[in-house]
């Protein structure tokens, strides 16, 4: 029977950061290691670490690498040690480029894994962007990093969901002056097509689609910014005609409010701020980033790596439990799809 | 008696919208009738359309002119007519710019009204920017026509409320496109400085007041948009300088929550959504608009026409209730401060 759930690889995120103490307490919980077959992938002295935090001692199994992770399947979580960045490069609550690295590193080896066949998914713990630019990401983010990695060369974004919201965005992690100049109506359509296919894969029989406006209130006819007119209504109507039942542009300030009162089920964002704000404040503890697009199931916590608190254990593990199920979810699909059956 | 409370002039904004309907329901309360001397100034027509569609009869005493306001006060609301719009020119749930020169030609007598001190605050039911401009406003917005009109030449912005939460803004009704180019030192501490100087004068004996970020994650050390470290931090650092208490930035998908949590009295925002996305979430129906930096108290409710239920008898007469609630607060103060003992 083990063999049969998806084979989930867990990450310890950035080594400053809340991520080890998550993992230390999702993996403390029997009830999580019932819906996937678990790889743990890590500097054992960081996973030591975790545990110290968060104040639990978990038992794993180790083996050499995430080859072996199908085979090794059993009741308790298996354990892949690296030697990604050694203690003395670490100081708790602080970004550095040894910390970027060893996130780069160790995403790696899992994206190797996954192309290679030997795990369904990844739901890695949060890491700092800034720290893995300093170790030489030459992305804006790690979903740019992933999609180069894995060779993508179709439309991806972040989604966030919270719930049974889910969001996608047309720019992300770019300066807020280029949100605009990076708005066109092929992204929007592109943005709007792989949220509404992922939530149909997802289960979701007739997704129901918003699509935000970018302007003070939706542009105000034309009068406060012309992108609405000129690009977004374009690409709504362009969708419709093409059967996704997509509706919009609608004005920020209002879209979130009937999302969340049930009247849709995704809001198509026009840039970072516009959706996290919304998607944070409905539920900050629990919200999960799925990075839409790619060959392979990759989630995590929406929230960053908490330094104010590291280390003091004070983080709140419900986002990176709901990481860990909607990967879980997706790898069983994933699984079902292309692996052996 | 009568005499002592402060004179409320109350318009029934954009004549095709909520506005009329709003008005009835909030007169024919009479707890709102305690707090201030009302005066309505409309059309009658319209105010009889705003009587029907709330499916209530308010009794009023009918005055030539705001002049006559403080004189008459009474018991019932006193009603000024005025010819600002016919019947015919008004399609319900239209914007029109016969409907923006309705809205202008009132809200102008108004502060005629307020500068003549016949008046002690002005709070007027939701009207159409693009209407307006449609007529002839000059202005992005009703604000700075109220600035141009009043001839201030010190800093104003809007601020919105909620419950205890207030927000002030460094740029508001101009596309996305051109919030960051609207970002600068001088901007933030006037904005930041007019907050914390208007809680005070609310009653707020040590507002606390933080800064928001504008880029995603707060511009992420740099790597994200240089503006936090450019320009916000500086403003924030030479405000402290100057001795307000304020805090920042921090990153705008979190700062709202700890407000929402008590953690702070104001958020000075760095374009319009950044607030109105959090401020609308946490409680749409409740919002209101205070005009920050004019000479003379002018309140609205945040929301807009709603005109897709104008007519309907659906609208929520909260916001406005709470809006005219402020200016009773403010033109009381107003009436201290600069009317006759």
């Amino acid at each position: 029977m083990p063999a049969q759930k998806p084979t989930i690889a867990l990450t310890l995120g950035d080594p400053a950061g809340i991520g080890p103490e998550l993992i230390a307490k999702l993996l403390n919980d029997p009830a999580n290691l019932q819906q996937g077959n678990i790889v743990l992938i890590g500097d054992p002295w960081l996973w030591e670490a975790g545990q110290k935090a968060a104040g639990v001692a978990v038992a794993t199994q180790a083996i050499a690498s995430l080859a072996d992770a199908r085979g090794a399947a059993g009741d308790k979580p298996l354990f892949v040690a690296v030697d990604s960045v050694a203690p003395g490069q670490v100081r708790q609550g602080q970004a550095a480029a040894s910390g970027g690295a060893s996130v780069l590193k160790i995403l790696n080896l899992c994206m190797d894994a996954v192309m290679a066949g030997q795990i369904d998914a990844i739901c890695f713990a949060p890491l700092n962007k800034h720290a893995m630019k300093q170790s030489g990401m030459k992305f804006e983010d790690e979903l740019h990093h992933f999609a180069n990695y894995l060779k993508v060369d179709t439309y991806f974004c972040e989604f966030n969901t919270l719930d049974g919201l889910w969001t996608s965005r047309v720019s992300s992690h770019v300066p807020l002056k280029d949100a605009t100049s990076l708005l066109s109506k092929e992204r929007i359509e592109d943005a709007s097509r792989l949220i509404y296919d992922s939530l149909k894969a997802a289960g979701i029989a007739q997704p129901r689609v918003a699509v935000s406006a970018l302007n003070p209130h939706g542009g105000d006819g034309g009068s406060c910014g012309r992108e609405e007119i000129d690009i977004i209504e374009p690409a709504v109507r362009s969708l419709q005609q093409q059967g996704y039942p997509v509706e919009g542009p609608f004005p920020a300030d209002t879209i979130f409010i009937k999302a969340r009162d049930g009247k849709y089920d995704a809001i198509v964002t026009m840039y970072h701020d516009q959706g996290q704000i919304a998607i944070k404040l409905l539920g900050f503890e629990k919200g999960v980033t799925v990075q839409g697009g790619l060959p392979i199931p990759i989630t995590t916590p929406a929230h960053g790596t908490a330094y104010d608190i590291a280390g003091k254990n004070l983080a709140n593990v419900n986002a990176m439990r709901n990481a860990y199920l909607i990967a879980c979810r997706m790898g069983e699909a994933y699984r079902k799809r292309w692996g052996e059956s």
